[in-house]
């Protein structure tokens, strides 16, 4: 059938269908990013609630502790807040390559419109709202795990303070009256 | 092997797959409206070739002409500006079209770029300048069109008034002294 044939051949038929290839393209590179990101805000929340309970663990058994056992905790404490800062890392730079794959599908919507491709170009457009809902939902994983840190240094720092306060009041009965004397 | 394994299926990856595929379906877009942006500004040239054709024959013909081959040319003459007021819109569509499948894959190589696909990126920036500079070339086609047509307005201006001012002197030759005398 000629007429078919031609029409085929169109510039504008052909436009269209790569116009419709590059949406699915972005999509699928949207899809891996915003997984990428929703895992990464998962093990930085979840390593956040880690550094959490060793934190509140160490603060409950103040003073209970021999210097080595406080040393063996502020090793896993120090290590885990190491841990912390490495998926904070992942996270901003997943957050920072879905921000350009959300950019990315915009101009795709956009050229996949101009090119008479509507379909596609809506579908994309459907693919970044779900993605950026999805992307919101994980972050307040990560959004309340920072909420909890914030919380347990505030009760480290008045634990501190009480702790420092019990000894210093130990430590006055305990000094022997020989070093109270200023002969 | 499980190393391999894990290394396959990283968030890192798969991204950066995906990247690729996305700068690949974008190349493909901006190579097909290339395409299609060079052949409308050929199309575009050459229906103004062909005015400037018709113009000049016009001009050469006038006053050896009856009025209704007059007429037979001048409705040539006005469905060939139709012609070409069509082509150009078309033109202007696929340059709209091209600019944003620049727009596009300039924005998929920043994508591919921070995703760690450097090859791709660097290959579609090749591209954006391989069909930036086809496009320049070919654009240069219509510009030559566009200043012939714009000497041939001026040619045109020239040999109407020339040609008006003979019509007068016949005319003054013509015209009965009956309709000079002022009774």
């Amino acid at each position: 059938v000629p007429f078919k044939q031609v029409e085929n051949l169109s510039h504008d038929s052909l436009v269209r269908r790569a116009a419709s290839l590059v949406t699915d393209s972005s999509s699928t590179f949207l899809s891996q990013v915003t997984l990428a990101l929703i895992d990464a805000v998962t093990e930085y929340a979840k390593a956040v609630h880690t550094l959490i309970a060793l934190q509140r663990r160490y603060l409950a058994s103040l003073g209970k502790l021999s210097p080595a056992e406080e040393d063996a905790i502020w090793q896993v404490i120090i290590s885990q807040r190491a841990e912390v800062n490495h998926r904070q890392d992942e996270l901003k730079r997943f957050e920072l390559t879905w921000a350009t794959s959300v950019r990315l599908c915009e101009t795709a919507a956009e050229a996949a419109y101009i090119s008479g491709a509507e379909n596609a170009s809506i579908m994309i457009r459907t693919n970044i709202q779900l993605a950026q809902s999805q992307v919101e939902e994980a972050q307040k994983l990560s959004l309340d795990a920072e909420k909890k840190l914030a919380e347990t240094k505030v009760m480290e720092v008045e634990r501190m303070t009480q702790h420092a306060a019990s000894l210093e009041s130990n430590n006055d009965e305990e000094i022997p009256d020989a070093y109270l004397r200023e002969d």
